[in-house]
Formats: C-alpha cells, sequence, structure tokens
C-alpha cells in the first residue's frame, strides 16, 4: 500500500428521517474494494435520532447541570438520556461518556447540524450496527466507518474518529521491534479506523455538505466494532 | 476540494545524522503544490537528535522514575531532559509534557526505531524549525508538516500527529452555523494538520520504512505553528 485516493461522495441528496441510507449511496460509490467513511449526522438522520427541543421537559438535574455549564436545560435533558458518567462539566463544557462508551461533548448530541434550532441530533442508537447495515448495501469487499468530530484533551482543534466501524479491523498492529535473537519486544498498535475518519474528515470539512467519502488504496478486511477502539476504565488513565 | 491524494515517497535512502533531509526528499517530491508529512524520526536521525544510553548516567529522581515505571534508568534520564513536567508514572506508562509543549509518552524520545538498543531518538529540538527548513528545499506552493505516532486519552490504539507545521494552518475554521438573521452562532475549527498527518500515517505504518508522504487535494497556505495546535493549560480539562 503505497496510494491511498479519497473521493467525496458526490451529489447526495439531503437525508431525511427513514430513508434507507445505503440505497442513497451504493450507486454513488465507486466500484472496486476500499473503505466508505459516513458522516454520524447523515447516518443518524436517516435513523430518525431527533428530537425536537421544544418537547422536551428539563428534569431537575439537567436544570441544575445547564446552569453550570450554560446550556440550554431541554438540551441538556436529552444530553443526560444518553449518558451513563459525566467526565467534565464546566462553563460552556459538557463532556461525557456515551452509552456506547465514547467520551466526547454533550454525548456527541448536535444542535449545529439540525434543521432548525429546536432540533437536536443523537448518535446513532448502535453505530457498529449502522456501519454493517450500509455496508450489507455496499456487499462484502467494501468497509464502512462511521465517523464524529471530537475534541481532544491536551489539542486544540477537532479531528474526525470512527464511532462504528464494519468489514474492518479498527486496530491494526503495524510494527514489531525485535532484539537480535529476533523476539518481539514491542508491538505498535495502529488505530487505522480513527485514522481513515481523520483523512476523510478533511474532505468533509466545510458547510456545504459531503457526508460521505471513498477511500481506495486500504484493504478492507478483518473484523471488529467500536469497543475495540475504547480504552478499558481500568486501563485509562484520565478519566 | 473533493478528492485527495496520498503517495509514499519511494526510494528514500536510509536517513544518518547530518544528511541534508530537504536535499535527499526535494527531487522524490511529485510536481505541484501539495503538503508533505515528514516522520518525526527520519527529521530527528537527520537533525543528529540521538543519544547513546551507555553514555548516560541516570539521575537519583530518573531511578527512582525508572523504578516507578519499570523503565531503563538510563532512558529515563533522557525522557526527563525533554520533560517540563511529568503528566502520569505508572508502570510501563510515562507520559510527559515536553519543552514544546506537546504532552505524549516518553516525552516523544523513542527506542523503537533506533538502530540498536542502546540508541535513542528525542523529537527534534524545535519542529517548526525542521518544517520550515524542509519547505524551503520543497518551494513555496509547498507546505510540509513534521509527524509524530501518539497515544490518546480514552482511546486505544496510535495515531499520527502534527508535531510541526510550516506554510499551512493548522487550524481551519470549517464551518459556522448560522441564526435565521445570519448571524454566525458556532464556529467549527478543525485540526487540519493532525487530520493530514493521520491520513499521511495510514502510508507510514510498517517496519518497511515510508517515512514521507506527499497529499495532495488539499490547498496549502496560511501560516502556523505547533503551538496554535497546543491547548493552553488555562483551558485544557485534562491536565
Amino acid at each position: 500500500m503505497t496510494e491511498l485516493r479519497l473521493r467525496a461522495i458526490a451529489d447526495l441528496p439531503e437525508v431525511r428521517p427513514g430513508d434507507d441510507l445505503g440505497r442513497l449511496l451504493a450507486p454513488r460509490v465507486p466500484a472496486g474494494e476500499g473503505v466508505l467513511v459516513v458522516a454520524q449526522k447523515i447516518v443518524s438522520k436517516a435513523e430518525g435520532r431527533i428530537v425536537q427541543l421544544s418537547q422536551v421537559e428539563p428534569s431537575p438535574k439537567a436544570e441544575e447541570l445547564a446552569g453550570k455549564t450554560e446550556k440550554d436545560p431541554r438540551l441538556v435533558e436529552v444530553i443526560l438520556g444518553e449518558t451513563v458518567r459525566i467526565v467534565r462539566a464546566v462553563p460552556g463544557v459538557l463532556i461525557c461518556e456515551t452509552r456506547h462508551g465514547l467520551i466526547c461533548a454533550n454525548a456527541g448530541v448536535d444542535q449545529s447540524n439540525a434543521a432548525d434550532d429546536d432540533t437536536a441530533l443523537l448518535l446513532p442508537a448502535d453505530p457498529d450496527a449502522s456501519a454493517r447495515r450500509l455496508r450489507r448495501a455496499l456487499g462484502p469487499s467494501r468497509a464502512v466507518i462511521v465517523s464524529d468530530t471530537f475534541g481532544r484533551p491536551w489539542r486544540e482543534g477537532l479531528v474526525d474518529v470512527a464511532i462504528g466501524v464494519a468489514g474492518l479491523a479498527p486496530l491494526q498492529d503495524q510494527r514489531g521491534t525485535r532484539d537480535r535473537r529476533g523476539r518481539l519486544l514491542q508491538v505498535t498498535v495502529m488505530a487505522v479506523a480513527d485514522q481513515l475518519a481523520a483523512a476523510a474528515g478533511i474532505l468533509m470539512q466545510k458547510e456545504s455538505g459531503r457526508p460521505a467519502v471513498w477511500i481506495e488504496g486500504v484493504q478492507p478486511g478483518g473484523s471488529g466494532k467500536l469497543r475495540d477502539l475504547l480504552r478499558d476504565p481500568a486501563r485509562d488513565l484520565f478519566r
């Protein structure tokens, strides 16, 4: 593998709740092997993961947390419904661990890409299952990554990461250092699914909206799931 | 921008201390605009950022920390020389803030890519300056990113990130959400230099050694430096 080619999927219509996203994407994906990276927002829209804030009644806990984080209490109520643990809550910032095990701002609940101010978009209920459904529409020689845009500790700016995978091992051993007797001393495990999501994110940017990117030059194969990418809490030094 | 092409730079000879890396790379980079991502290890090698562990005398502090982290005291001594603050130290793991402001394992000091067990490779003294020097050899229509492979909190597996940049704004505002009157409500700042480093990392993997990747389809331009990518400690919730 010495060359990669990434192409934004063109002419995808506006995705609406109930759309069969696989059927919309499949005819637009080039022939051959590759990996399709699909932005969470269109997956969530197709799956109807939408809440109207005007219909939400915030709980006292949501009201309190909304005060602390300076957020809309109804939005915080929706976020809490997706959250198993609050990681940090300060003015302007609410970082949560989601039911999926993801640690991200607002439990992945997004108002910015929604149709209007009243609408909040939730992460897919099971992003691996979403990826598998899309892969069934594309065929077994293709892998699918559902991606989202996350902040990170220590570094400024957002990057895209994988939140669901199908047809691809998300972690791959890339190098081994051997001692003089040929014993393996060190294995470097790369988060290939995250690197692919980040690469696709370069083309996904901008309001204009290119929510899916086709990557050729990387071999699909192996299997795995989002949980492979999530550090075991017992091994995580930054919870 | 709807297409990206990434190519590993072929036939780069083994890099040695004192090599003019720009001169080695320039004739191998395709014509035209683009971004060259260069792995830290060949930058450090060319710059002679190498320490022989057999010549290192560990301090009592290094001995103590080596006990705690189960690492070679001489290696820990070298790491401490690059470190302004120890972020976490537990068996097998030593996470440091480097003089550059990077937070990473072992202050970026790497034994795995070194020629033998006695050799430790340090990060470039000033990775932005390294990138600028390389860019001078390539010309102003090209940008340069020096990348390294880092672990992350919360997620398994390593990804490549930018540790030095030249000829490219490392952070780019990508989207603005506007209200009905057209006022900007929210700006999404993408860490484009990190996304490019991650993308290049897909081709850099494997022992075989392809330490530089040429990316076409992304417009170089703007300016910036590593510090732009590093979160102000006052704004960082995970120190």
